[in-house]
């Protein structure tokens, strides 16, 4: 802790609560209301999972952009607990998928109750996120965000179907992470830009914007599987090694490796151990797959970035620019 | 098979094909273009998934109370098809739920592929379903279905934590299965008078139809898991009984039972075994258990029936009146 960049991230929070804070805390609220229930039991599921929120980085970004474009209003308040809401329903049935004890440190669902709870409590925020959803005025939330969720299943199902293939592509790899992270970025900022009156095309814009973003701060994720920080993301490491999901930085070690070295790494990939997964370190030390994942993190960071070049000037404007820097530093 | 129940079947399905056949069949042509994709693992899941796909009551009913109540429209069609699709998402985690090996003689998603694939199936269905309401115009269908589905997870997630309650009150279990099961056929039939213009008067008398329709149909099934036709319906006996879920046999039979027996049976629930099944079987003849349920199945379906009473005479409307005997007669 109090390192340089511990710093720097504390100060991006302080400024996010400037620019949105009241906002966000606005969405807590309505969040907090859609979920009010008679049922001791669900009651007691709900401020169990309270616990595990993390970094409402899709309610914030999606405030961040109807800020940015022109300001906040009570449709986006609304939303941005919906998309918190689908995240959430997403963690509590990915802690059921991975068979997960804990997450952020506390007890995952599943352990604390059983599976069919864990199922059941994910079922029952999708569809109050849905049922919050169509609190709007017109259909075209439900819409767009019945059509990412969709995606959103779909990249999940993708990745699950391509576990233990060792031949995953690049392209099939980005199928996947646009699925499974981007999309809800991308519809997060989508739904602030269109709610605060956008045109067409900055709609757009600010929609490809949390795509760039998303892809960026999956690369980054992918990569600290690999290398590190334990203790802050609250995960075991080299979990994706250990269930050979194929992630862009083992896709890069098997494409620059010798081929040779590459029949080897592809052993190791294939029998996952402790033993293999300390054989595999100096691979990729020697191979600088982990820089070459993190500069394609960078690109997409800075392609995110050049989406932002047509909106006025504003703190908020700032912030989402220094977010894409937050996405990747991460990774460093 | 042949028997003069089953031709009595075969004779109204007959009937509701007359009435309401070709918008069936639109629906389920509506329910497969949702789900096209080009994803071959899906395709896959989607094709093994249609196997199991039952008696379409829900679509059946909407379809069948949009005809007695002035027409079937392109909305009903669309409905008709959420519906049914929320309903085989219920079923597809319901399986992992249960550890199921085979619904209705095909093999579930869970024991064909795996746990995580059935709660990404199930989470896609769910999302789809949500994401073709939004294709109506107005919100007024994405909040009613929004809304039932909170309900039914509710009652699902009650049901769960209840399980091994051998005091299960009956209130309670009226609202497990008000929610699980009665709320989806109260939103069919809602949503089919609603969008063939009905008044608000008629609109709530077919909701409550539905709704007592529907708790008609949990008690009966309450009743066969305890009775048999285990052909028929594909499931094994007694599982309630080796889930230690308290139906309304069960809980009639501890109401009825003298002290001194009522003791023994709760012995006989709280520790499930092939044995204690055996010896649980003269209590339920001798307390006229069964029965006892039977006749409170017969009370809804008669109350059910009562709110047809307005309606004008119609093919459908007969047929929603022979819907509430058939119900109960399952049972017998």
């Amino acid at each position: 802790m109090d390192t340089k960049k511990d710093v720097a991230e504390q100060n991006l929070i302080t400024r996010i609560l400037e620019a949105v804070g009241s906002d966000l805390l606005r969405s807590e609220q309505i969040y907090a209301e859609e979920l009010k229930t008679d049922q001791p039991v669900i009651r007691d599921i709900y401020a169990h999972v309270s616990k595990f929120r993390g970094k409402r980085i899709r309610p914030t970004l999606l405030l961040l952009t109807a800020d940015a474009c022109g300001g906040v209003n009570a449709n986006h308040q609304i939303l941005a607990a919906v998309v918190e809401m689908i995240h959430t329903a997403t963690l509590v049935h990915d802690d059921v998928l991975d068979d997960a004890n804990t997450r952020r440190h506390v007890a995952t669902v599943n352990s604390r109750w059983n599976t069919e709870t864990s199922v059941l409590f994910g079922d029952y925020l999708f569809t109050h996120s849905f049922h919050l959803a169509s609190s709007l005025e017109s259909t075209y939330a439900c819409r767009k965000i019945g059509h990412s969720t969709n995606i959103v299943c779909e990249g999940e199902l993708t990745q699950i179907s391509e576990r233990g293939n060792l031949d995953l592509t690049e392209e099939r790899y980005f199928e996947i992470i646009n699925g499974k992270t981007a999309e809800l970025c991308a519809v997060s900022c989508q739904l602030g830009a269109y709610y605060a009156e956008c045109s067409e095309e900055e709609v757009a814009a600010l929609e490809q914007f949390g795509r760039d973003l998303g892809c960026a701060f999956q690369i980054a994720d992918d990569i600290l599987d690999i290398m590190g920080e334990e203790t802050q993301a609250g995960k075991s490491l080299g979990s994706d090694f250990y269930k050979q999901k194929m992630t862009l930085p083992l896709i890069r070690l098997l494409q620059l490796a010798e081929p040779g070295d590459a029949e080897i790494i592809r052993g190791l990939l294939a029998t996952p151990s402790e033993e293999n997964w300390r054989k595999l370190t100096p691979y990729l030390n020697e191979y600088r797959a982990i820089d070459s994942a993190r500069q394609t993190a960078s690109d997409y960071a800075t392609s995110a970035r050049a989406n932002l070049a047509k909106l006025p000037q504003s703190d908020s404007r700032t912030i989402l620019e220094e977010l894409t820097d937050f996405a990747i530093q991460r990774s460093h």
